[in-house]
Order: C-alpha cells, then sequence, then structure tokens
C-alpha cells in the first residue's frame, strides 16, 4: 500500500470482492490523504477521488458520504502512517523519546505529506465543532503518550526526574507543531538537520537541569 | 472599527461614495476573517459575507473575486491586527522581544481569532502554491523581524551575544506557531499564563548561556 501511495500513480489494484470494507476505505482514504497534500483540499472532490482509484464516482461515496467526511478519513489516514512510524520504534532504542518525535516531524517527503495533510484538515476545523474535537482528541492522545516515554525514561535515570512529564510533553509537542507548520510550506526552509538541531536541544533541556530565568 | 468587528453584529455603518477603495476593501476583510474564525473557511461566501456587511453580493464582488481572494485578504486582515498591536509596543519596552512575542501569541480573544482564519487560510494553502509563498513571506518577514529585536536586545547587553540571531528567531517563531496551531482549536487547554510559561523558559534560555546536550 505505502509503494502504491507514495508513487505517482495512485490507480489501486482491483481487490476482490470479499474484501473488507474497513479496509478498502482505509486505502482510498491514503489515495484522497497524499492527493490533498499535492492538490490542495479545494482540488480534491469525490469525482476527482474516483478518477484516482481507477473506480466510480457512486464507489467512492459508498465509503465516504460528502467532502467533509473525506478529509476526516484523509486526516486519519495520515494518523494511521504515524501510528505505524511509531510502531516501528524498537523496544531496544536507545533514546525513545527523540525517536518519538523523528516519528511525526515532517523529516522527509512521506513525513511532510501526511502534514500536508493534516495542516489542510486543521483549516477546514476552523469553526466546525466535531473537526476540532478530533484534532484536540488527537493533540491529547499523542501529548499524553509523549508523557508516558519521559516518565518511563525519568524512571531509567536518562531524564532529569524534576521535570514535569506533563508540562515538557506540552513543550516538545507544540515545537514539533511548530516546526512542521512552518515546514509544509518550506521545504528547503526545513531541512531535517535544521528540525534535529532544535528538537536536539529541546531534549538536551530535558537532560540537564533547566535554567528557568 | 475594532468595536464592530469583534462584537456579533457584523453590520457595517454606510460610508459616503469618495470612502477609498482599499480602506472599504480592507474593511469588509475584517468582517470576512471574523466569519472565517467563527463559522469556518466552508461557510462563507461572497454572498454570506455581503448579508452580513449589510451590502448586496455585487458590492461584496467588487472588492473580492471569489472565495480565494477572499480568504486572501482576510489573512491579511488579521496581519494587520498584528501589526497594529507591533506598532503599539512602546520604543522604551524594557522587554521588546517578549512584547513582540505577545503580539502573535494567542493570548486573548482577538489574537485566537487572528489566529483561526490564519489557520483557515493554512489549509487552503495547501496543494495552492500562490497562498503558500504568502505564508513562506509571513513567517519569513516576522523571523527577521524578530531577529533584529534579538540582535538589538544582544547590542544592549540583554541577550546573550554568544547566540545566533537567525536561529533564536527561528526557535521563537515555531514555538508561537505550535502553541497557536493547537490553542486555535482548544483554548481552554491554552490560558495564557499556559503560554507564557512557555515562552518565558525559551526567552530565559536566551538570557543565560544555553547549554546544549
Amino acid at each position: 500500500m505505502r509503494h502504491v501511495l507514495y508513487n505517482t500513480c495512485y490507480i489501486l489494484s482491483p481487490m476482490p470482492r470479499h474484501v473488507d470494507h474497513d479496509a478498502r476505505r482505509e486505502e482510498i482514504a491514503d489515495v484522497a490523504a497524499a492527493l490533498i497534500a499535492s492538490r490542495g483540499p479545494a482540488n480534491v472532490s469525490l469525482r476527482s477521488l474516483a478518477a484516482a482509484t481507477g473506480g466510480s464516482t457512486s464507489a467512492v461515496t459508498h465509503y465516504f458520504a460528502d467532502r467533509r467526511e473525506l478529509l476526516q478519513h484523509a486526516y486519519r489516514a495520515a494518523i494511521r502512517h504515524a501510528r505505524a512510524r511509531i510502531d516501528a520504534i524498537a523496544d531496544d532504542q536507545p533514546d525513545p523519546l527523540r525517536a518519538y518525535c523523528e516519528a511525526v516531524l515532517p523529516l522527509d517527503s512521506d513525513r511532510r505529506r501526511d502534514w500536508q495533510t493534516w495542516v489542510a484538515f486543521h483549516g477546514a476545523a476552523v469553526g466546525d465543532p466535531a473537526l476540532a474535537e478530533m484534532q484536540r482528541w488527537r493533540v491529547t492522545a499523542f501529548r499524553e503518550m509523549l508523557a508516558e516515554v519521559i516518565a518511563a525514561e525519568q524512571a531509567a535515570g536518562a531524564i532529569d526526574r524534576s521535570l514535569d512529564p506533563a508540562t515538557e510533553s506540552r513543550h516538545l509537542l507544540s515545537l514539533v507543531h511548530g516546526i512542521a507548520s512552518e515546514a509544509a510550506f518550506d521545504e528547503d526552509d526545513w531541512p531535517a538537520e535544521r528540525q534535529y538541531a532544535l528538537l536536539d536541544r529541546a531534549l538536551g533541556h530535558l537532560r540537564t537541569p533547566v535554567q528557568l530565568s
């Protein structure tokens, strides 16, 4: 699936009839996420998505009622990509906190594409309580996951135990969001080494007692 | 104008015929920015904007060719609000760097509204080279302004002279963007004191030699 999604060809191979409904919907949402990132949310209709997946509009409307629902599923598709990267972090990873941040920073074209899908969703979520709630849920969930990693690293002695995991996870995630919200529009301005420089400085403060002014 | 804009009533008072074209367009763009923030970009059409300004659709289309152009002008309206806050910073402000960051952080409902307009624009800028260019220009311009303030503060001895203003302005602006991109959807999760806590920690690092890991 990743090869289909991340190549310029978005045509999906035909699937047997007994294919699972949710799996097929996820496949189409993956294509939608990539299209939204490249063409912009205003230029991805159910019709153009149908064309991109090599199916009919009615096949697409079987999975998505309208463009708003399509955008929700594209958003979730990009979250699945991030989750897959997080799931791939090895249990014996020497620096798990850095690895979690790497999983979501726009360090390469795949991750930048996910951010473009998310940023498109954010735009649509302004003034839309249900979409905004999805975004709040996502921020909270990721922040809690980072806080758990920080607490585990504190228990292991790798991070300063006087720090509050909730505060530090909030700080780290806002840094990720800040970098990503700029990098989504300016790849050249945010090469991976620049992102790592800011990330490693923030992580460095966690490893040594923080000097508050 | 601020009172009209920031109240629930968006009806503008009639203006004399000789009113300057650009000024009138800016007035309508201000209304559009507030509407986009509250109703969402998908729910603000030229027609609904005309209704909100108490004019006809043709009066609105005199200023904006389509919704995309309207969104561009709403984006610029929110930038004008930020610029007005920056222009209001006193020359003898004891902590100008903090004041510049305060001018753009979503610390109150006015500034949060500006961020909602910007986030809506960001969503539309995905896959739209011209809008993305506007966003890159804005990031670069604000970052350069912050770098100038940092350099002046270094000259005045208030900020560690070993630091690179370009790097520090990049870090500060990404922090602002990160906080704002979350706070746009979750006011309760980002009270002003929480934003100040992260800002002051970042500024604190500028005032003392930074410990790199």
